[in-house]
């Protein structure tokens, strides 16, 4: 039974797939196509001209550097420079235009906030993994047990993280700033710059908060994923980008509207894959999420729906692969996941009527709607 | 004897100090006399309108802003913003000309750097008491307990400070881009800006390294102190402000070379006052950074010239005061205070040597001077 809920999700049917090689419309421009590439080779240039001053400051700060340069170039999707890449080039930014490079680095710097985002995420949580390598604030504590340093490992190992957080998010603003972008476009792209960072931070509060409270409501869970993902992952690298490049406001409203409901999306099928998730695709453990105790859609729907079965499981570190399938079937029986599918499936149309109705430049039409559609579908 | 070492400290021989009133060069400018407050209402402006934007974003988010607000207006001297306005006004920046409002809330933003700096600090340091008020991660953890929340109160405390930390730190940036200044302004305190963060943090990273290394040697003492004060505290603040009014480079130069020498001078003071300060002064207990355990220059060179009492006395919380009169005593009589005194002198020389040398308009230079004197002077 689990392994086949897990086939299940691991091969979705594909409901709205436009065959977007055929209409001719896919860019084969050399950035478009290797944008994470590109992302990447921005921040290395960064963060080595970084390190360098840094070194300067004083040689051990040096270490501080190394740690954050090998996590955020150590992995990540580049979700957010995608989609405020994908917004620039909707308002008609041009890849072969002169600022393209500049661009470029600017939407890169998203992938700083996003390392601070899950430096401290990883503190607040206690978690010990990220990307199958040590989060930072063990890495530092095994770190001090190694060299047999005075004080608390631990203590040790959290201040680091803290600090290295704040790097990175000190360093975001100043690798947006350094990016060579005209004043006009800074000026243009300062809103979303600064609501995008806030709403980052009170969707963490929120949910730290939330936890504490007890708090299992569908509502709460749905607000926390408006502020931390859908806000902060796509309605503001869209707006972003859309405003560097000038757009009118119509296609700025209509490029959020679509962010905001395919970021929720996004985030239920993220919660779905975390619990019937196959391992050898997620990379998790079988039924991580339920282990962690995280207060999801589809849990909250559980529990309202009488999926009993969750109150023995959340938040069990220890928990067996038989309880976590018993879990798996009480939110199948409960209709829990067909609802949670239902408003996935509600939210992607209505995210593709909103970018069918704005005046989105191709390629970018095309790419936004491939994007909704692998986000929402993806099985990894 | 202990309060003979204190009445010396409270009442400190004035080496160098110019009569301004009789120079005449003495400001009586509404802004150069009532710095502070005009500081604090810029704040408050500013915190006023991101608790709205907050409030619409999540209405429970406005506890984390209340809490910022609270500390950055609950107290603190308004250092920064003190230097960063007289670096802008030696420049030739103008109290009365058209862009002293918008100079007056880009120098404020530094108060929220320095709220992120102490509230971290604060965690790192598993302070409890800040400014006769519960620090952030107490005061939320309080918060818990007294809710009955679910979860560590402690792990609660910790998470609501990292973010509320990271809040102040992302907003100095916001009200840095939205105080109003013309882009030809901003891109040149770019780089002053830029540096003075990221050394900040690389003094707190070289701080709690050094404390795990057991590095006690006077150099790696003066090591931070040049990072976490003088480049921090005072250069950076004066760099910036000559920068925005258009400085030269000898100016610029002339102001760091003063800032960097004061703000040494600063700390020194800060720590002999740590230790020898009377606590109806300093609003902290006797001996308060012998009890934490602080590695200072004064610590350092004790140690050094062989004050051994200091190996039994550092980093007790349980500290008596006979104990902290044997080290006071110890460190007078192996020659350690001496020496400080004598680099705080050497130190004040050269800056206002510096200060001297350079193009520094009146009043500031006076107003300079005066400030050396006062903040390494300074009996509370």
């Amino acid at each position: 039974m689990g392994l086949l809920l897990t086939m299940w999700y691991a091969a979705p049917d594909m409901r709205v797939a436009p065959d977007t090689a055929e209409h001719g419309r896919v860019s084969h421009h050399p950035i478009d196509v290797a944008l994470p590439q590109h992302v990447e080779a921005a921040l290395t240039t960064y963060l080595a001209s970084r390190r360098a001053s840094g070194e300067a400051m004083d040689p051990s700060f040096a270490s501080a550097v190394d740690a954050l340069s090998g996590f955020v170039l150590g992995g990540g999707k580049r979700i957010r420079p995608t989609y405020a890449w994908w917004g620039w080039r909707a308002a008609g930014g041009d890849p072969d235009g002169e600022l393209a490079d500049e661009v470029l680095t600017a939407v890169s710097s998203l992938e700083l906030i996003q390392a601070c985002a899950l430096i401290h995420d990883d503190l607040m949580d206690a978690s010990s993994v990220r990307r199958g390598k040590p989060t930072v604030h063990i890495a530092f504590g095994e770190k001090h047990r190694e060299q047999g340093w005075l004080g608390s490992a631990e203590r040790f190992g959290m201040s680091a993280a803290v600090l290295i957080g704040d790097v990175a998010l000190a360093w975001a603003d100043d690798m947006l700033f350094a990016a060579g972008l005209p004043s006009e476009v800074l000026r243009r792209m300062s809103e979303p710059w600064r609501d995008m960072r806030t709403e980052m931070l009170a969707g963490q509060y929120l949910d730290v908060l939330t936890q504490a409270r007890g708090d299992s409501s569908p509502d709460a869970a749905l607000r926390i994923d408006r502020l931390k993902t859908a806000a902060y992952t796509v309605e503001r690298p869209l707006h972003m980008g859309a405003a560097m490049a000038g757009g009118s406001p119509e296609l700025i409203d209509g490029l959020r509207a679509f962010g905001a409901d395919i970021g929720v999306a996004f985030q239920l099928r993220d919660d779905l894959l975390g619990v019937f998730g196959d391992p050898g695709v997620t990379g998790k453990p079988a039924g991580d999420d339920l282990a962690e105790g995280k207060r999801t859609l589809l849990v909250a729907l559980g529990m309202q729906f009488g999926a009993d079965v969750l109150d023995t499981a959340l938040g069990r570190p220890d928990l067996d692969l038989d309880t976590v399938e018993q879990v798996r079937r009480a939110l199948v029986e409960v209709g829990a996941v067909d609802a949670v599918e239902e408003r996935i499936e509600e939210l992607t149309k209505s995210a593709l009527a909103a970018l069918d109705d704005a005046p989105v430049a191709e390629p970018a039409a095309t790419k936004l709607a491939d994007l909704a559609i692998s986000s929402t579908k993806r099985t990894f």
